[in-house]
């Protein structure tokens, strides 16, 4: 099973990548878990479609051959990121259409407020009904005070978030098993 | 009074872009209407505001300046673009802090399909929430059908989606001569 | 398999029973399709629950049984409706808690105006969340001018509106196929 | 200036309830502040329309003569309560029409959870895009683990929460005194 893992977040020592490298810890090692950085996509404009920037085709290379998606998107102003939903938009078009056509998802996400993030996410599942996507519903894993739970690289060091995290991912594991056939 | 317009498509012939111009057109001429190419931001990056890009300074100055804008949001994935998502994610930051704020709106969109974008104009208004906009009610100018409504160079010719912007403009006036003191 | 059919709305000749009705025509003969009338029920009180209503615990009861939920949501004020979301909260409570735990849902929806019902289909999608229900993305049944798809007492009589019913009548039941287990 | 506060949970000692009582104490002596509970409605039935319920008109009755709407809204599976839902659609509906019509708002929920309730205010805000309402946008009161900001009967005794709550009121009043011309 190929796992993509995708952050909305592009500063350095985001918590988004540190939910992405917790990921690759806590996963089985028979997983290939990969991620792509998002911030060496051009803004999306369609009129480049005819001669599609070499680095949309890797990231829909790169998104194509995974069997489910973990989504580490930072909640900016109550909705998902510019930097995510820019490349969701490169993703679900031609020449090679929705690379994202019926797979399977997880979202995490933190934020330093009481919310963890929690508003972005129900933006990110109403774009999943557009691509096709079919996400896990719970564990819903919104950290909050993310500046506690983090330490100053962006590690998750907070064992019960980890903990929350590990069952986010077993339970993608599990649905994609389901609906993979 | 002052009125931004933004633009969330790139493409050349973009149906925004034209909603954009037919604004200009339709406003009364004692308003002053200029618009920003959003397609200049770098993708939002928060170790950047550091050293904030000259392009965002100047995409801060031109919305702090305004007293009103009006968002042409083309829905992609059902919801608003990554394109005017990033340019908003940039513009609600420090240094300058979040230079939306208190200021009223209106939203326009369209699109080749029956929805005429509805669906990202609720995303967008969530948004609004956390920028403290103000945004008009009515009328809802989701035009469906894009293709008949507007000729290739992407100018809205249809008469009663220009009656119709026409009014969502005057709403946009008279809320925001109520709001600002 | 067995599927509830639920309508949000509870006039006579409402566009959603006609839909429920379309719908048990349309599905295979092998499919258990049946209803529950939403109007029954009390309204959602906590405090009631310690001596739950006889109507409430035979909706649990009918909910309990299904593999899959058909929703047909009417659209009022841009969200789903009272009288469907009443029913939902008394659904998932103790002493039985959730009884949509893990089925699988479909939504079709009609209005007179231009959208459908789109908006609210993405509030009961939100719901879903919590119940974790799983449900189809495709295709969105979301009738418009449902004055020329419907006749005077209700039945969908257009005939492509029928087609896309039945289309997703079709995805729900692939669905349901690979999700139970 | 007429205040109307509706709450959207009918349990004896709901926090809803109990975010009323504590607005009523902290409001102004000058603002006439009065409630209507909801529990009083049928279940919304457009055939009914022809004879309104009695309680129906006294609910509109009393939505008609107020300056602006304090709505305390549970959240129930992610979105408003079908009890508040219902008293919405029952309201906007003909032969007096939208009741709450540009009327000025502001949301208040609570809940035992951490999230205190912020998921079903912006399906609340998304309604009042119908009933052309306007909401204070700032602050934003979801009161978290209300448990421990609550007593056993329902009334609000955490010094900050009430704090939180009279910032809202004054928003509300000072937004209405701006819009209401």
């Amino acid at each position: 099973m190929q796992i993509l893992g995708l952050s909305g977040s592009l500063r350095k020592h985001s918590f988004h990548a540190g939910i992405l490298r917790a990921a690759k810890e806590l996963l089985p090692k028979d997983i290939d878990f990969y991620t792509f950085d998002l911030g060496k996509l051009p803004l999306f404009n369609q009129d480049l479609e005819v001669n599609m920037p070499r680095e949309v085709q890797e990231f829909k290379s790169a998104a194509r051959k995974a069997d489910a998606i973990l989504f580490a998107s930072p909640e900016y102003n109550h909705s998902i990121s510019g930097v995510l939903k820019n490349a969701i938009d490169w993703a679900s078009r031609p020449p090679n259409d929705n690379v994202f056509d019926g797979k399977v998802a997880a979202i995490a996400s933190a934020s330093t407020g009481a919310f963890g993030g929690i508003r972005a996410q129900y933006h990110l599942r109403q774009v999943f009904v557009y691509l096709d996507i079919h996400a896990v519903n719970r564990p819903q894993i919104a950290i909050p005070f993310a500046d506690q739970k983090f330490d100053k690289e962006g590690n998750l060091i907070d064992e019960k978030a980890r903990e929350g995290l590990k069952e986010l991912l077993n339970a993608l594991i599990a649905l994609t098993s389901k609906l993979k056939k």
